[in-house]
């Protein structure tokens, strides 16, 4: 059985390796379970390079889910909480805000413009109510990348939190707690580290942690809570997603042999390289400025062309055995392509060739251009 | 590799095709994975009588994300809540309405006490605020089975809603939506469906979810949004945990395969017979009468013997391949086994074998007794 291979940003292409390792049942209550989620944690807090500052608590569901719960957890019932909004993925984190009843202050971005540091910093001077950023570092919803380093910076000078939304770039990026400080960060089983979906996590600062009893607005998003339990027994605090944690085991087992992050992002950026030059060889033309792009999603103008159909692309890439992903953007006719998961260099090629012959079948001019949309 | 069987009420040991069933990576954007979702989801709803009426939710996470998406969605927030509590899973559910801010009556019965119908239609008639009830099914705490039937007519004469946490039951024990009137009804994919774990869903009466858009206190949590979403696009708001999809669909073909719900009790209580003859036969006592018992999980006293520890018992049963789960009772020690997943009658024989030679390796004599306990 040969399965498409998936250019989404996640669920994404896992390893046979990774599949494997669910073979197995674990007993949730288990020593060898609780062997799992320890090393587990432990890594993923290296990867951080957070073991001497932060802890690493695991949470059910999706990486959304972990990201809510932070929030949840991190800022007080009575905080304010700045969110740069240059994608989908931080109008989500607004929304959740709005459902936890936290005070927002929007500072909009176009959403092919990475957050200038600067312009949080003035927010910040500003408004010494707000108590925390919500920063979002690799926006899935285009592929942008902003500048985490000096955005960190930029908010540890003022005095206040940080929030990050890692969920596309833990793993590939680097993120290093010492140097980039922060309150908590978020990510997920099935991104960058190649896992399969179904568990998120959140590397939290342990000081500020430790104040956020009773904070949460729902029993099963309280960090807090799941983190206290995990210190006092080794457990969850409710059935953990087993099989997904053990996949994860092996997925991290794979990142450290091929080299860790460094590495990871290597690959990535090869993949990247090779599928923007292999579109642009055809005449397509990327949304963003590779000055902003993160190696992690790639954001695709659609053919000004009349005989266009995204379905019809779709339909006729995934015959040829890959999964594209549709655009998230409202002004703009996009669609995305994943570089991250099993894949190399090699297959983001295929994925180009797929691409071409499936717009060449549909009689789609690829180089046919509208003009320069507005700004947003 | 032989790994040892799960007795523990979720996880569980699932067959091979179930485990196999995850060697694929799915995307979830693909119509594929919109079928897959589907179809789970018609089956769950068939399973509980309940395709004119209700619709079935999904939900990413364990059972209690589940528990607590469908109180805080169903229950408006001036909303006021009846919970009959004889075990922890009832008690977890007052936790959650604390978290949520709604009102909440507890009817406190005894462990071994099943919720009687009765009572709650008292003081459903001397208490007209009370908006809801929620009810636990079967109760995994101590195994016990509440009337549903009854319980449900109880709060229908009344005109109250009902919601059901049918984690450890649902798909073992009869649920019709048509008989047993209710607003929603809670469980998992790890349970008596013997999926792997990794996602709830909920079973809710159409009409009434329709009315509860906004109610909810969470974005991740929030069933009317999630339910929106699916109706609109086919597919889960946030990244689903693809594989346990992928597995819950398989065990839903064995499910069928099987005869359904009459043959998976069926098996489900020649296991519980199984073990409850051998356990007796060592002199060893359950904790609750047979007439309560539901053939899920047992809990079992311990032996009043002072050579007895829960941990060694635990330890030398597993090296013999079977994996307890321990008591959750504050009162009386006790320890607890499974009679759920792909297993059957000679399995519960078996570990049944391996616990006489645990306790006869520890020197324990597993008929000493201790007083009966003082009702709670």
């Amino acid at each position: 059985m040969s399965d498409p291979i998936l250019l989404t940003p996640g669920p994404l292409t896992t390893s046979a390796a990774t599949k494997a390792a669910m073979q197995r049942d674990w007993g949730s209550w288990d020593a060898a379970f609780n062997a799992l989620t320890a090393g587990v944690c432990a890594d993923l807090l290296d990867i951080a390079r957070g073991a001497e500052t932060h802890v690493c608590i695991p949470l059910q569901g999706s990486g959304t889910f972990a990201v809510e719960a932070a929030l949840g957890t991190l800022v007080p019932r009575h905080g304010k909480v700045l969110v740069p909004d240059n994608g989908a993925y931080c109008r989500r984190i607004v929304r959740i805000l709005g459902y936890l009843g936290r005070e927002v202050v929007v500072l909009p971005l176009r959403e092919d413009e990475a957050t200038d540091p600067a312009r949080i910093e003035a927010a910040l001077a500003a408004d010494p109510e707000i108590t925390h950023v919500a920063q979002v570092h690799c926006e899935t919803g285009t592929g942008i990348l902003n500048p985490l380093p000096e955005i960190a910076a930029a908010v540890a000078r003022q005095g206040r939190g940080l929030i990050v939304d890692a969920m596309s770039s833990f793993g590939a990026m680097p993120i290093d707690a010492g140097r980039m400080p922060f309150d908590a960060l978020v990510a997920a089983s099935g991104k960058c580290l190649e896992g399969v979906p179904g568990m998120g996590f959140v590397i939290a600062r342990r000081a500020a942690l430790a104040e956020c009893r009773a904070n949460s607005h729902s029993l099963a998003l309280d960090l807090h809570d799941q983190w206290a339990y995990l210190q006092k027994t080794g457990q969850w605090r409710f059935t953990p997603p087993t099989h997904v944690v053990a996949a994860l085991r092996q997925a991290l087992d794979q990142y450290q042999a091929e080299g860790g992050q460094p590495a990871r992002l290597r690959r990535y950026r090869e993949n990247c390289a090779a599928l923007t030059e292999g579109l642009r060889a055809l005449g397509l033309r990327t949304f963003l400025d590779d000055a902003v792009q993160a190696p992690i999603i790639v954001t695709v103008h659609a053919p000004d062309d009349p005989a266009y159909r995204f379905d019809e692309l779709y339909r006729r890439v995934r015959e040829q055995g890959f999964i594209l992903y549709p655009g998230k953007l409202t002004e703009v006719e996009t669609f995305r392509i994943g570089c991250i998961g099993a894949v190399d260099a090699a297959t983001l090629r295929g994925a180009v060739a797929a691409i071409e012959a499936a717009l060449r079948a549909a009689g789609v001019n690829p180089a046919a251009r509208r003009p320069t949309p507005p700004a947003r």
